[in-house]
């Protein structure tokens, strides 16, 4: 009942190539003390996102598994999508979930890091809460200039690598690594087909231009539902929670005379993440987790 | 992974002697595929509710463990308290959680109907989704006129015990055993200490009046707090949900220039009574449980 329990998302550089995506998957599957929660292809990213979750060891012998098939299997050079990427297992977050803490997690994914760029020659940049720095939190700010500009980039001081070589592997590029929050994937329609709006509204809510702290949002067209969108990922959702940010976006938006006409999760959600919104609708005083009935199930 | 769970919350009529109270408790712990959540006993109503959740087979074990110290240790010749009873073990409801269709938690309790009248020669009324009839569904129906009257009421061929002997049990009385729902026990605080309004907006909300079918409310003083409240038990969260009567309260409170200050859950919640109440709130399009983290989890 206490085992520690960790959720593992890694991205492969691979979204097209059935087969290929199944030898990738494969050994996540069946395995004691580990769950395949969801794997997800896009073929216009030509990228694949696996969501399993499992006692830390039992994942890192599973992860280095499919790395060892990603690697024999993805070839860098060849690879086109629109999503940004830098290497064939392009990035490895480790998010704590039960009995364990960041502090854990992030000690947890130095060793699989590390790990890593030992088996398999492979430059490790650790981010987010692993990260030794600031400059290295951001995973866009690493994986900038992508694959093709990685030989260069790994050249300057800044950016040599935490583990590993000092130099890309020639087909798998390179790989980042971290501990991170749950992230939530949430999005709030707007009863409009004006993208500048969305992008306004996006631009009020988002921390970097002094919104919530732990909210990144950006406008997009939902052209198949003539509305825009506020597309968001909530990266604390204990700090930042899903109610605050949409009240937000009702009170930004009237002042376009527009108003949400509903929401989305993509993906999945920790249970506390909707329970606190619950909470915060219904009033509800000295609410704890420990009064849901499926807390003491798991 | 897909064992069947239910849960069960047996009432016993002993909530001040506390040496008898772990007596009754103590088969619940400690034991396979069982787990004992929760026990709260009350003076006042001297009376015990022990929350348990567990594989059928095993919670019957552990119950009837519990049923044989309930009858060894109440005397209820002797038992006085605040709340209606008719027995040593007054009511068994069983709650199906997992794995299990509402017919299979009613033939498991009637199972376990009939083997605590075999074995301790009690007369036992099956109740809820389990009542042979309608006039059986309601406890209250079944529970009237208390352990004192019982001896009476079972002469009558309208109260013939559905197992067991037509005669009350002499120290025990009568058992109820049934399958229902998982019940909600919420309450709504109003602005107010007119125990006249909370009476008026219970009766406007609860089936019983007009009102929404899956709710029990009663208006209730808060003396510590200086408030009045709308106390319900919501007996199908999944058709008439929380936030439909907390919204309708609200509407109903307007009437009589008193608003809502906050509300309670008291004891355990299913998380889908509250997930849907985010899933509502927030707007939420599309959203199921399987996206929900834990969902995987138990």
């Amino acid at each position: 009942m206490d085992a520690k329990l960790m959720e593992c998302v890694p991205n492969f550089s691979e979204g097209r190539d059935l087969e290929k995506i199944d030898r990738i998957v494969a050994p996540f599957r069946g395995k004691p003390k580990v769950k395949l929660l969801d794997y997800q292809r896009d073929e216009d990213h030509n990228r694949l996102v696996v969501t399993v979750i499992g006692e830390p060891d039992a994942l890192k012998i599973c992860l280095l598994d499919a790395v060892a098939q990603a690697i024999s299997l993805i070839d860098m050079r060849a690879h086109r999508g629109q999503h940004p990427r830098m290497g064939a297992v392009d990035v490895v977050p480790f998010v704590p979930i039960r009995n364990m803490s960041m502090a854990e997690a992030v000690d947890f994914s130095k060793q699989v890091g590390k790990e890593l760029a030992d088996r398999f020659s492979l430059p490790v940049f650790l981010y987010e809460a692993s990260a030794a720095n600031p400059a290295r939190s951001n995973l866009a700010d690493i994986r900038k200039g992508e694959f093709e500009k990685m030989p260069e980039k790994l050249t300057m001081d800044a950016w040599k690598p935490d583990f590993g070589p000092v130099a890309v592997h020639p087909t798998a590029g390179v790989t980042a690594v971290g501990a991170r929050n749950p992230l939530v994937a949430f999005n709030v329609f707007l009863t409009t087909q004006d993208i500048a709006i969305a992008r306004k509204i996006a631009k009020a809510v988002r921390h970097k231009d002094g919104g919530l702290r732990f909210c990144k949002a950006m406008g997009v067209a939902v052209e198949a539902r003539r509305q825009v969108q506020v597309s968001m990922n909530m990266t604390d959702f204990s700090q930042t929670p899903l109610y605050r940010v949409l009240e937000l976006i009702r009170a930004e938006a009237k002042r376009f005379g527009v108003t949400v006409s509903g929401s989305e999760i993509v993906g999945l959600v920790p249970m506390a993440a909707l329970t606190n919104c619950a909470a915060y609708y219904l009033g509800l005083e000295h609410f704890s987790l420990a009064q849901v009935m499926e807390t003491h199930l798991i």
